[in-house]
């Protein structure tokens, strides 16, 4: 007969973590903390099998099973000394489905099954609670009629908030007993009503309802969607987890808490959680009571509060040895749910540890040196995205603060902002371009949105682990919890930071790594990267294949990429050199030039400018290879736009105005995006290409004499479309060497290349790789011309778009890889094909991204290029992409 | 040993028309024309394997030739009763090159060669004309130097201009023989001072190095760019062609002349031409002296001249065989030039004439009847484009008319437009969008881009051959030649028609047709077409497999499109319905709505217009398919621009202008080409397609009650970049539908599909077609994303562009097959394997250009879509296209 039911408990499971397939991804995972002698909650999981039966069979259970589950509710009844049904000693249960794939859109829980008019009055006698136990009963009421019963749940709402109504009552909290008993007779009434039916009153009529329930939201819509999409077999089906309730809130030898094996915030290698005397799960997560800490260590940091470690020191020390079992098994740090029955530890939940980058940094290189760990999983293990975070800035220790209060450091970084007492003002103050600190009482789901367009969050509630801190942690905000001296008031919108009173709107300053709040903008600096950060650094340039460079043209920037790891500029924008305010109005006087002669006088003056530019470069870069991109935008960029500019530039040129308006009518654009600019600005004026290659190559050869390094020039040349505009570029380029290398005598080591960023360009790459010796995909215009969007007018529908689930990713953030991608490339794989010396970068936004760096790898592209803080970020996702890309 | 030179002459030829490899195209034709017993002047042809021994043997030629060329020289003499070198009756030859394919770049011709101080006594004598003789010799030394001994040409350019100077001379015509005299010593002292040489004054030395020049020629840069842009191997080499020279100048029994073997107007199959007597062949088409008419026919319609039929009769009848001997054997009309040497016929040369649009369509119909070529045959005999002309107005009979002058009919088609009196002026005018018509005394080629951008031309001289009158024709632009009583005074810009006097720029109207010229706009009429029109489109509906469908949207393109044969509308551009000016301020009611229920009142209002549009066109088309597009342009497009416009809107709509110029910010775009249009809009406002799809599907149940044929209606959703957005507007279509066909009692007959119009859909193609009907190729849009061109700003460089041969065609007229195209391919192929049943169409403007129609039939689209007055092309071309596909 084939085995259904598998039980574990007591230290011993039928099943282990091998066995996904038939027990579902939780349900291995109740197993296998069984087997490695975890004191998990006893209990047993239905098969994904009899789910297959179950479709298969017209929505039948198998015959056998009966006797198998009644096998393993007695089972059950002896290792908790508990009976299903029993009035004194109620078995109380939670049913939980559980996929391969861990799958939202299935029904999740029902908690407290069993629970019922007799047994009720065993519970309230045991946890001495019995507010707890009818309001617990009411919920697995409501809870049960929705999933099992699909009685309408808005109904039960509706009788809840007018019970709250007709007894002037604002908070569930409130609700007395009394209250709680009248719910749970209205709830039954409602049901009656509805489906004319009693409540279910014997324990087995709920505990089938329920399985079966389980099998049914396996191929409900939601879930069949969520199948689709993401290419889940139907025929892999549910199992079902059944397992014995405990409860934290049994008197003062209960409790519950959590708790992290090594400290989420720093990394460090010391034991870090909360708990709370006689309380259920929930009240620690939710930040209604403020928790304590476990150990001693941290309870020396928060003064008057008592830690496990000395309250309940037994415990502690069980839960101290499990920390170093859980983190060899798992090969990770921890994040633990655990609750104290009666004197009895219990481990609810076992799971990889959110954390800071700070900490996954250190925790990655620890576990390495603890060999627990290769070199190579400590790369996967962080987040490229999360070193973000390190690039905090911390307060500038030399400045003047005026400390307002303190709180719990939740989340690093130091950010100031003006404060927003709510999510839609938090986000729409950021969209106006405004940095906030979203101030709340406490966080919850709903205001995910505001948090993550909060430059930083500060709380007067909840603990370490309170929704607001771990969300914060994982979006990389600053954050600050358990601020017990905040107060708002939220009507005349007044912050009251200990005594002082402050508008809504008034700046200031959170430190989330010491947990202080400041008045006013505190100057912050940046952080010294740590030595773990360095070591997975290097590690990173071991494994990587691709390089790294940066876009930059700045010598500030150029220093801070170079600081950062980049080996060389994939992106140098001549243009924003024209902008300083000095060179402009000559960039003007070119513009306006009526003949070649006029413009060429102007351009002998921008000459010098620029040539200072490169030498400077040249010389920071030592012999990188340094990519310079000719002249790219519209000319209209460089004139003035509003009546007030354009009168200040006539009279500062001597310009008339009626000349000005002339030229500026002519050179407007319709879409200057796909209009006169890029390498076609060099075909009409050849003599601006002349000029910066003069200026690039005249200082290529005035700084090769000062360094040892040969300087590697890339001359880039945008927008191309065509193989004859590089050829007429290049002559030009290969004209001014061969004069500058006769007129200084010297030599150059210089290649010209082309942007790939015009879809036509893509398309003829075999022909374009013919004459150009390196190829750059400007994936930002690319992506502009793939999908038809301008950049700056994709806000009128871009985010509706990825919100309607129309492009799954912003293309603009992430490639798009069936479509800019798959002519990326194309356009690689041809131009190899016809240069087998042509190298091949990526210098738009996606040089910077995690995701899109994989497909880079992928497709074997030689080097990214990104912006100077994101080069970090870029020498990471390069190196797990190659591990990634050996192990596929 | 190897024949090197190959002689013709006398009704007998050593080669023929199919030794093109061997004796050039020129060479084989030679020899052809003479096997076919044509009385060509005797000669002879030196082949390409020559020109491939000179240059793989040090330039030097092979040591037999020399008396191979001898002997050929002395057939010739014995042919032609001449001497080489003979001061009484000199042989004179012309040299020209000639290789396989026609190549610009190579020397064209030396004539007179033989010409020496001795034999320019016997042509002299012999011509009666010491004039002549003299301004032959100082033209054959001028040629003769530039091109065998590189002088300089300007030196002797200058040389005359001098000589002219001293004698107050202003035209050449007006040199006396003595000054001819004094030039040809100038110039051999020229010769004698550049390169220390002699003019060669033995012919056989003259002869050599001609030959060796010809040869030198193939190897020149230009010869050799050519053939590089082509694809002309440089193996293929040239041949050399030595003929006779004759003279038609030689006495009154002697004369020149012009002919088509049919009318290159009409085309109707009569004899026509042109001669001169005592002349020689450029007296003729240079246009300096109005040459007789051929036939009696001709000059009984042309007073006061006699035709060579009455004068030469003997001739005439000679003539008259050759012309049905020709058009058998070249099996098409032929244009010939011929001379008459003291009373005995040459014919210099023959080739398919050039004619009329009309002429063509007639001449290939009657030659399929004639039983001379095929059905096949006579559709790729006619130019789609040409068709362009059978489309010219004519003058509306009804209308009163000022008559100024006549001229000859030189061009078909009745145009007005103001007068210009040269070329730049006509394209500034043309830019700047008049209309123009070109008054010149006569024209030369640098005419050729003003005569382009006038609607018609006419000149004082000229014949109907003239340059005028063949390069009008060529273009299908109206043109009168020959206008004897035209005078124009360029320094006063005034015009004198007879006695009436007009200042540049009036506006008048000529009718090429007639030869008339008339005052001020004369009201024009389209023509009926011909029953030969008939016949060749009842052909091309025959052979063609593609559809041809039009794009229009108001009632009066649908008809003439229907009337020109358009099988269904391929784009119905709904938003064109709303610029109506009842209508555009409902619209703008739409667009200044704040919520979603003011949009929908309006669009309420809207209703009922654009069914009755589509109600109109679903009437119109019977039963044939009608694609409509929903709307499509970004909203902005709706609202005024102007502040006066402004201003208005908001007091017609009793608007505020704050609320109107906020709107006018926030729809303001920076690339509306890529902004918040197409489908985009119905993403971010369903209601308006909403309302669209119940416009179209009520108009359709309406009109199917009173049409027997079903209705197809196929909605076309534009912009599309995702499958999704497909989804999105056919769920609601189908909705729309569901309720009317319950509502109506009625059933549908529709269908849902996409352009393509993004590069991302074409390469995503084999998903969107899981969800699309139909594709139609929005080439246009398409056109612009894959160059990175904005249409509206590409005036700034793309003719440069086209000019610069950056690109090979303008990608806007004719799809660029190697990107666009390649896109259209991959998408085309991808829809239909996932989709067999996908309809697949073209509405960009390439859906009308033959080209482009040529690619689509390769890759096999189901129909083209064409502005109206381009369907007859968009016929003619689908029918060439499968022709030629199958025989590929």
């Amino acid at each position: 007969m084939k085995r259904y039911v598998y039980n574990f408990g007591n230290g011993k499971a039928d099943g282990n973590a091998s066995m996904k397939d038939i027990l579902g991804g939780k349900g291995a995972n109740l197993a296998e903390m069984t087997n490695i002698n975890l004191p998990v909650p006893p209990g047993f999981t239905i098969s994904t099998e009899v789910c297959e039966y179950y479709y298969k069979n017209n929505k039948q259970l198998p015959k056998s099973i009966k006797t198998a589950i009644n096998e393993s509710i007695k089972v059950l009844e002896n290792n908790t000394n508990c009976l299903f049904g029993d009035h004194n000693k109620p078995l109380l249960v939670s049913v939980r489905s559980g996929s391969r794939a861990s799958m939202p859109g299935m029904m999740d829980t029902i908690l407290n099954l069993g629970l019922n008019d007799s047994t009720i009055i065993g519970l309230a006698k045991s946890t001495n609670n019995e507010r707890f136990a009818y309001d617990s009963y009411r919920r697995f009421i409501q809870m049960y009629a929705d999933v099992v019963l699909e009685v309408d749940s808005s109904l039960f709402e509706d009788a809840l908030e007018n019970l709250k109504y007709e007894n002037n009552i604002e908070l569930d909290t409130e609700l007395s007993t009394n209250h709680l008993k009248q719910l749970v007779d209205i709830f039954k009434k409602i049901i009656k009503k509805e489906i004319n039916l009693d409540f279910p009153q014997n324990p087995n009529d709920q505990l089938w309802k329920a399985i079966a329930a389980v099998f049914d939201s396996w191929g409900n819509t939601r879930a069949v969607t969520y199948r689709k999409l993401n290419n889940i077999p139907s025929e892999w089906g549910t199992a079902v987890n059944i397992q014995s309730m405990v409860f934290g809130n049994m008197g003062d030898d209960s409790g519950t808490g959590v708790a992290f094996t090594r400290d989420p915030s720093s990394g460090k290698n010391i034991f870090y959680g909360e708990y709370l005397l006689n309380a259920q799960g929930e009240d620690v997560v939710a930040g209604i009571r403020t928790p304590l800490p476990l150990t001693l260590l941290n309870s020396q940091n928060q003064k008057n509060q008592s830690s496990l470690e000395e309250v309940m020191p037994k415990i502690f020390a069980q839960l101290n040895k499990m920390r170093v079992k859980l983190e060899k098994h798992y090969k990770d740090m921890q994040d633990i749910e655990f609750t104290i029955q009666q004197g009895k530890l219990y481990l609810l939940q076992t799971r990889n540890g959110k954390r800071t980058a700070e900490a996954g940094v250190r925790i990655a290189v620890e576990l390495v040196k603890e060999k627990i760990i290769n070199k190579q999983e400590a790369l996967l293990r962080v987040p490229p995205e999360s070193l973000n975070q390190l690039l905090h800035p911390t307060l500038d220790p030399s400045a003047n603060f005026e400390l307002l209060i303190s709180g719990l450091p939740a989340s690093p970084g130091a950010v100031s902002g003006k404060i927003v007492l709510n999510s839609e003002e938090a986000e729409k103050m950021a969209l106006s371009g405004e940095r906030v600190i979203l101030v709340r009482l406490e966080t919850s789901p709903e205001d995910i949105s505001g948090m993550h367009a909060a430059a930083g969050i500060l709380t007067a509630r909840g603990g370490m682990t309170s929704h607001a801190a771990v969300v914060a942690r994982g979006m990389g905000r600053a954050c600050i919890t358990g601020a017990n001296e905040l107060r708002i008031d939220e009507s005349d919108r007044k912050i009251f930071f200990g005594k002082k009173e402050l508008d809504s709107g008034t700046e200031i300053t959170i430190d989330g790594s010491s947990g202080d709040v400041y008045l006013g903008i505190v100057p912050t600096i940046y952080p010294e990267m740590s030595s773990e950060y360095d070591k997975l650094m290097s590690w990173s340039d071991q494994y990587r294949r691709m390089k790294v460079r940066t876009n930059a043209e700045t010598a500030s920037d150029v220093k801070t990429a170079k600081e950062f790891g980049a080996e060389g500029i994939g992106l140098c924008r001549t243009e924003h050199m024209f902008f300083d305010e000095k060179r402009i109005s000559v960039m003007r006087q070119m513009i306006l030039a009526d003949s070649k002669e006029e413009r060429t006088l102007a351009l002998n003056k921008l000459l010098p400018m620029q040539r200072l530019d490169f030498e400077s470069i040249f010389l920071l870069m030592e012999g990188q290879p340094v990519t310079i991109r000719l002249l790219d935008p519209p000319l209209h960029e460089f004139l003035p736009s509003s009546q007030h500019e354009i009168d200040l530039v006539c009279k500062e040129m001597g310009v008339k105005k009626e000349v000005l308006r002339q030229r500026l009518i002519q050179l407007e654009e319709a879409n200057p995006m796909l209009g006169h600019r890029g390498c076609r600005l060099a075909i009409t004026y050849p003599e601006i290409c002349e000029m910066q290659a003069t200026a690039i190559l005249e200082a290529a050869a005035n700084v090769q004499k000062k360094i040892s390094n040969s300087i590697q020039i890339e001359i880039m040349i945008p927008l191309v479309s065509s193989k004859k505009e590089i050829v007429f570029c290049k002559n030009i380029i290969d004209e001014v060497a061969n004069k500058i290398s006769k007129k200084l005598n010297c030599n150059f080591n210089y290649l010209v290349g082309t942007m790939i960023e015009i879809p036509r360009a893509a398309l003829l790459s075999s022909q374009l790789a013919e004459v150009a010796d390196f190829f750059s995909f400007g994936t930002n215009d690319l992506t502009q011309t793939v999908f038809g969007i301008s950049r700056d007018d994709s806000g009128t529908f871009l985010n509706e778009y990825i919100e309607g689930g129309f492009y799954i990713n912003d293309p603009f953030v992430s490639i798009d890889e069936n479509s800019v991608g798959e002519l990326v490339s194309i356009s690689a794989k041809n131009g190899k094909l016809s240069n087998k010396e042509i190298k091949l970068g990526i210098c738009g936004e996606h040089g910077g991204d995690p995701k899109s760096i994989r497909f880079f790898e992928k497709i074997s592209l030689d080097y990214v290029s990104a912006s100077p803080f994101r080069v970090p970020i870029a020498r990471l996702s390069a190196a797990q992409a190659s591990i990634l890309n050996k192990s596929a």
